[in-house]
């Protein structure tokens, strides 16, 4: 099995993006929910249908996508219509199988929906740059994690090919669903998860620290969001895995 | 004397950026030095001269002066000739008197000639884009913190307006620098910062926790640079202050 694709590679590259999603949250909870910025009415833009989020993301994907970056396995865009790289392309060794799988509209409603009103206690504070910035860079840490699904599943599936095909063949999604889960995996990272923004949401120079963020939300927002959306991009995966 | 130029209040938001700047250089620091991106041969661009992290900087810059960010007092740019913004400029009421000083370019060359061979262990492991966008990230923030001099010379100031005047008046840099050093106040900072980075670049679940970024490495690079840096610009702001 290559190297990227060993459970024990996965399992590490899964944890140090914990930090990224955690420290990423916890800038973006600084700044109230300003939901201006997530409405197409909120801010007027000249020649523009749409909030000013979206605006920002698409005018940020095109200038990564002419450097070639969703060229890469584990980069998804929000933005479609991207421009062509204008660098050569990358000659990557692919190593799961090329799919079209983007969930990032699911990710994008969930985003502004349901965490920012879990991570945000201030309503409007008028940092709508800020706000915006942050959120790309949340947005850009989940959809990365939820799409390593990809890597799991393959992972996975290389760990038993026969009895994936079998479920696969038999279109068996919940058969799927059931035989990827790992509660005792899933249960001891919602705890890691806790310890982890316990650690670093707090101040640690005071006796009393305040914390940035309640220890709670950011292992909810793994247990509610992120654990299951992986699981549905696994699954996803493996039904297209045979084609 | 204004809410955001008391020194209670400049202090809680001096201490809040720590926790930005921190979270950027461990984001930073997983990737290698990657030095093929600061240099303008290193990677081609077509009908661009300069590197790779400057070209990435000035499109995203410009993205953001489209949309007026760099009309606030707090912002910097680190690119020359941005286009004027589309959105109507915000009427800012400014705590600070209106100044030319930006000195990004030390900044961005300070950072890629010294900040990067301390947090990087790796040297180039290829990531280009994810080193070059969370080197923008690091480089926002440290600009932000460097710049916020205005901020704290200005609070300094109206703290003893007759005092600053005969040094001011008299061009005595030295004085001025002295007159704003408080030693006590950068001591307490550097230990802050250090307890801090331990707390944030562990793993916190492990017996022996492995460090993403060693403690005393940040607390260096604010006595090194970002201190000094900030009182660079604190004096150019006196000295500027009566013009």
């Amino acid at each position: 099995m290559r190297e990227e694709l060993k459970l024990e590679s996965i399992r590490s590259n899964l944890i140090r993006q914990e930090e990224t999603i955690i420290f990423s949250l916890i800038e973006r909870a600084q700044f109230g929910k300003n939901l201006k910025i997530y409405t197409d009415t909120g801010i007027h833009i000249p020649d523009y249908n749409g909030s000013f989020l979206s605006y920002m993301m698409e005018e940020m994907e095109r200038v990564f996508a002419r450097v070639r970056r969703y060229t890469a396995p584990d980069e998804h865009p929000f933005t479609k219509n991207l421009p062509e790289p204008f660098l050569t392309a990358m000659v990557y060794d692919w190593p799961i199988k090329q799919t079209a799988i983007n969930i990032n509209d699911k990710i994008l409603t969930i985003y502004v929906d349901e965490i920012i009103p879990l991570i945000c206690e201030k309503n409007d504070d008028h940092n709508y740059g800020s706000a915006c910035v942050n959120d790309f860079t949340v947005l850009q840490a989940l959809s990365k994690r939820i799409h390593y699904g990809k890597y799991v599943a393959e992972s996975k599936y290389l760990g038993d090919i026969e009895g994936y095909k079998k479920l696969i063949e038999a279109r068996d999604e919940e058969g799927i669903m059931e035989k990827l889960t790992n509660m005792q995996v899933e249960e001891k990272l919602l705890e890691r998860v806790k310890i982890k923004t316990r650690t670093y949401g707090q101040e640690p120079e005071t006796v009393n620290p305040i914390m940035k963020i309640q220890p709670d939300v950011i292992s909810k927002i793994y247990k509610d969001f992120i654990i299951p959306l992986t699981k549905d991009v696994e699954v996803e995966y493996l039904l297209q895995r045979l084609d």
